[in-house]
């Protein structure tokens, strides 16, 4: 089956439109035809060639929001006219311990990413700037009918991200959690971490959205380019998440944190980053890292952003838009992400 | 009151015997006529300057064991004739949230180091290489008699230093522990961890000590020389515990842990320590630190450590030979912790 895409054709090269092939539909697979695919910071590191070598063409896009069309004769978990969503990953052994545990990202044969990687049959799997997907059924996502597909989208990636290490690191009700950076996953912590009822700092590098980020649901907003920050939060955090992937000075993040805190990365650059051991031994601090999330807690994360009316607040465009939405992602220059509307690649 | 001492007359100058100034026992306070003093790594660290400048002359010593000789009027806790010890703290505010809870090594108002600190009464501490010392009741510890006073001054620091983030980190049946360095504070991680239930392995420069950390509980003893060794522990370790100070792969070390795995340094090196965030992100990894422990989390320690027959290897020593100790410790050349009998500062 072949269908519409958006491809990079190699590293650093702007996307073009493409045709790729797609699997015929498996005993457990699923047929999507793809409504909305977003646009996430990785789909563009990756392109870029920034997280080394990949395979050309390329259609990235880790955050899909379709309805079903066809499934599998083994398939009884979604029937043709679900709406679905298929997050980072679309493929894991699920026998291992880790995949018996829920966490198939961490899959001992490792996870297999939804574009760009290898799947289990051999071949090379191609995102979601396309109009159509077969992905195993178990990797694919139940969306709640009451959100906007639309402002779904991006929980794929986004949502569950956060989730996952706010979920992990106990964010509720006395809980003091500050959030690095109000992106595109900055605004989705912020939200979440707030709907699970712990307080909410943003600490951002200017003012420039506060107002933003107050109606997210923050409960207090500072700018980290401003050196009294640190020292007016000093030692007052039980979690920090950092969605910033560029370099930061951990050791003044950590400073942020009370007894027992943890700092928490979400992203990752690409350079090693300093610590000072002596930031972790006071308070007994934790410097993390947390990717994404399994399946049945992405489908939670769903369902809880369903039940707390919790969504992305997105730009959607059409996919001969891509090229400059990449731009403006990089110039931080989107509130607060970009989505592609599929049916632009019909 | 005056008394015998070993001090260090300034920063990086061999210690020599003096006397120094003992306060009057106040009414919570505990006359201890010291029996045993410890050497830790930090003695040497602290009166060579390595970690900014001291008070001087000052006499180190922060694992100290004796019998009481006189107690203050408010003093129930302990009574004249009992074996106790004190270890890195004489005093803390005891007020504050992390006090009340336990933390009081993690006081909001800086918990009053054994030596080289200011006290809450404005005079600077000195340690237990001494005859006798003066500390504030709640900070001091009841000695199981059944322990061997020498070889339990240790407890006193490398003890809890290694029982609390063991603890902290859930060391116990089922969990897969690695200790990093077989010296002081190694050979009680050892111990501890295998009498918690965990299974051990002991991580060090050679195979050297190999016979001593299976004798002390080890199932496994590895070479870190060997780069095998890394790729042989892949993620399998839920918890590693870092004693050595020096600057270590830190990188390296959390690709040894499993999900959700710790990395705990106990010791820390002056420098930073370069850590690459996507050794973080998969399987969810941490890189924490731990200083000492609580009051009453270290009595749990001695406690714990009587009924499983722990006590530290030990060599005990006259008072005039520490500087040749101090000597010995920096080259790695003792089995596992020097103490001075404090008799021979009579």
């Amino acid at each position: 089956m072949r269908v519409n895409a958006y491809a990079a054709p190699a590293a650093g090269q702007p996307l073009a439109p493409t045709t790729i092939e797609r699997r015929e539909v498996g005993a457990n697979d699923v047929l999507i035809d793809i409504e909305y695919a977003g646009i996430c910071h990785s789909d563009i590191h990756t392109v870029n060639g920034d997280w080394g070598p990949q395979p050309f063409p390329l259609v990235p896009g880790h955050e899909i929001v379709g309805r079903v069309t066809e499934v599998g004769s083994g398939v009884s978990r979604h029937q043709v006219g679900d709406r679905v969503g298929v997050g980072c990953m679309v493929n894991s052994c699920g026998e291992c311990d880790r995949c018996a545990s829920g966490d198939e990202q961490y899959c001992v044969q490792g996870m297999v990413g939804t574009y760009a990687a290898t799947d289990r049959d051999g071949t090379t799997t191609q995102g979601g700037y396309s109009t159509h997907v077969v992905v195993d059924a178990d990797h694919v996502l139940s969306i709640p009918e009451s959100l906007d597909a639309a402002a779904a989208t991006p929980l794929l990636c986004a949502g569950i991200t956060t989730y996952s290490p706010l979920k992990h690191w106990n964010a509720g009700p006395g809980k003091k959690v500050a959030v690095v950076g109000l992106g595109g996953l900055g605004h989705m912590a912020v939200q979440i971490a707030h709907a699970m009822g712990a307080e909410v700092t943003v600490l951002s590098q200017s003012l420039k959205k506060q107002e933003d980020g107050l109606r997210l649901g923050a409960d207090h907003y500072f700018a980290t380019s401003d050196p009294d920050t640190f020292e007016a939060l000093a030692e007052s955090f039980d979690l920090v998440i950092n969605t910033v992937s560029a370099r930061i000075d951990v050791s003044a993040y950590l400073g942020l944190l009370d007894v027992n805190g943890a700092l928490v990365n979400v992203g990752a650059p690409a350079e090693p980053l300093d610590v000072n051991v002596f930031a972790l031994l006071s308070n007994r601090r934790s410097f993390s890292g947390s990717m994404i999330g399994g399946i049945a807690e992405t489908q939670e994360m769903l369902d809880f952003c369903a039940e707390h009316g919790i969504a992305s607040e997105v730009e959607v465009i059409r996919a001969d838009q891509v090229n400059e939405a990449y731009e403006r992602v990089l110039a931080s220059d989107v509130r607060y992400r970009f989505v592609i509307d599929a049916s632009t690649l019909d």
